[in-house]
């Protein structure tokens, strides 16, 4: 019975790391990816006066992780632009959350439960980025391990990482917050799946890499889904690192929600930066501030 | 007699096309680049402090599009200064245009006349340069219409498109604004004459590429000498775009002009550009600025 | 007699040359660099509330080198990053000198005499550093001078030449100043032993590699540890530079120390820098202000 089971989730996991992401995953991530665009403080008022640096903004959104990838790796920054149809779709989906007349299409994919799928189908992308990217790395790299995890991570984060550059081309500039400094909930679990893919890869962790991509994926949506649903800051992670990073480091990583607790005890963390606030990650901002925004957009 | 025409035409664009640029028209190149770097304010004086910077500064005018286009297309970033030649020629000019005694040669270069006729020697350049991007993006990608056009900008606008980075050696930031937000009518044109040559080089456009470069070549000399002669910051391509913009993303495309003339519709873009003005682009400002800036140099 | 001692200094330079760096060297070359980024303000504090941001700046500091040449020639940026038994040593390293208890770790080697000494194999592996940059970038490009030049420099002088982006990561943004405004003594002399190390390798100075390696190792061990023991800011190419520069340039290059005599001549050095201070350079900084930020880093 056991064994059945066993062999059945395997299976399982198998066709389910077959099923290909073009068009339909992919038409979810860049939606999402677009959304979040949206959300941006100014967003809206850039496309209608800059059109050309609104969609720069949005490709770097859709296909962020590619470029940062490719220039670890050393290859052509522009190699992913070679996939016309992808540009295509996504260009397609900019232009219609943007200029749908009355703003039809983004309040249909705003809509809480259509938003909760392509959310969720978002995820399973970013897994299996995060999973191809650390393939190729092991590919070039055989045992390197930094590599391997680091080409995972900027695979699964895509643009967050790049966020201050993005924020410059449309004209904002906050040097003093970061997402390295501030990670947030997709950047922080894309770490953690990328060591888990890595140590995979290296056969330290003797699990398939389809099972393990379907564990991961399963772990994400319902995180992500559960935190997008309930405009939620928090991240599954903080009761482990508030335990671990006290001990290795003397404080807790990120440590933002516990020092605002104490309340004041932060300063600024050099003359560069006086007023180093406890700035919330992007991708959290904009959930947290989607009414507002969406007001606006309209 | 027709044919004739025809034939002389396509004869004389051929021979035009064959025409070396090494070292006539690429000195032209960068003698007017660095005149323009000379135009920024407090050039002259970084020069006399830091001349190693004020250096580095002149090469990335000079050699910006090739650095750019390089980083899309992977290769090594400092590929083009194995070219010792064309280093040496761009650092002749570089030390002549900001250490000449008595400031002669900037001043014969600056007389208008001269100055135009560089000019049109630059816009040559330029057009080459794009048409040889397209040429070897088209090698890389078959079928990569967005990384041929990408490489074409890139190698028609130089450092236009990385100025912000370009400030920042000279110890300027303007975070508020950028190329891409604020374009020039040499990085749209670049934009435009990037499309016309990848439809040329995958035979949508049924011209040989010589002709086009001919003719792409003519409109941009006799647009730039006109706006340099008139000191115009106008753009040839705004009543297309003041047609087209408004349908398409329900306002014009940079829109600053006919802002300007309403007045203070704008606000800011974000909290995080307050003072996001109708800012001039660099290349424009310079050359509105230009009578004040050479009595500074002076 | 004499062809006896030049024989043994050729034998001496030679068998020097070819003392492996890895682990001794490398390890001072990493506590060297890392107690400079413990030095910068703020670098304690980020440490305890930001590990993540604080490993990767320690990492840049390590590896900036690498990082920058890779990317100048085209290569993986991550590249060096598959020696994981470096990274580990770096890492390890990082952590003790941040987070040892009673910080004893960093006490121990801020101890002066013991700081000389790995300040002074500091010095062995940047001119190591330099001279396999240039091999490796003769083997590229046999005649590309300014290639080998730039190889070399970002070679030998490391995260410096990116520390403005090595600050954003920490949240710091001091755009009015960076390391080629401002060139400490490692960058210029970098610089200098890069030309000299081009020169050689081209045959155009009639030593071997082997004796110029020792020699250039001679006079920077001598010069950094000297200026290191006093805590000076001098360097000694001002008297030379004080005759050439304003011969070339119409004053002394860097020019700061002259125009901190005669007082108030500096002025802003155009709109957007209003206030560029004749600001010292990161590493004399750190140095200059060791002892108090010694006391806060307790």
């Amino acid at each position: 019975m056991e064994l059945l089971s066993a062999l059945s989730l395997g299976e399982l996991a198998l066709s389910f790391s077959r099923v290909p992401l073009f068009p339909v995953f992919d038409l979810s991530y860049f939606i999402v990816s677009i959304i979040y665009l949206k959300y941006e403080p100014g967003a809206v008022e850039l496309s209608r006066r800059h059109p050309m640096a609104s969609w720069l903004c949005a490709m770097l959104h859709c296909f962020g992780s590619y470029i940062l990838a490719d220039l670890l790796l050393g290859e052509p920054l522009i190699d992913y632009f070679s996939n016309n149809s992808s540009i295509l779709l996504a260009s397609a989906v900019w232009y219609l959350i943007f200029f749908c007349p009355l703003d039809l299409f983004y309040k249909c994919v705003c809509f809480l439960p259509v938003k909760l799928i392509f959310v969720a189908m978002k995820e399973v992308v970013r897994v299996r980025k995060i999973a191809v990217g650390i393939h190729h790395a092991h590919h070039h790299y055989h045992h390197g391990w930094f590599v391997m995890i680091a080409t995972g991570w900027v695979k699964g984060s895509g643009v967050a990482l790049m966020s201050n550059f993005e924020q410059l081309l449309r004209g904002v500039w906050k040097p003093e917050t970061n997402e390295i400094l501030h990670m947030s909930f997709p950047t922080k679990a894309s770490l953690y799946g990328a060591i888990l893919f890595t140590l995979q890869q290296t056969r330290w962790l003797p699990v398939s890499k389809a099972t393990l991509i379907f564990i991961f994926t399963m772990f994400m949506v319902s995180c992500k889904v559960f935190l997008t649903a309930t405009h939620s800051h928090s991240s599954p992670f903080d009761v482990l690192e508030g335990y671990i990073c006290p001990v290795l480091f003397g404080s807790d990583w990120g440590g933002d929600h516990h020092h605002d607790n104490h309340g004041g005890s932060q300063g600024g963390s050099g003359p560069g930066s006086p007023h180093s606030l406890p700035t919330k990650s992007k991708e959290e901002l904009s959930e947290g501030s989607r009414k507002k925004k969406t007001k606006k957009a309209d």
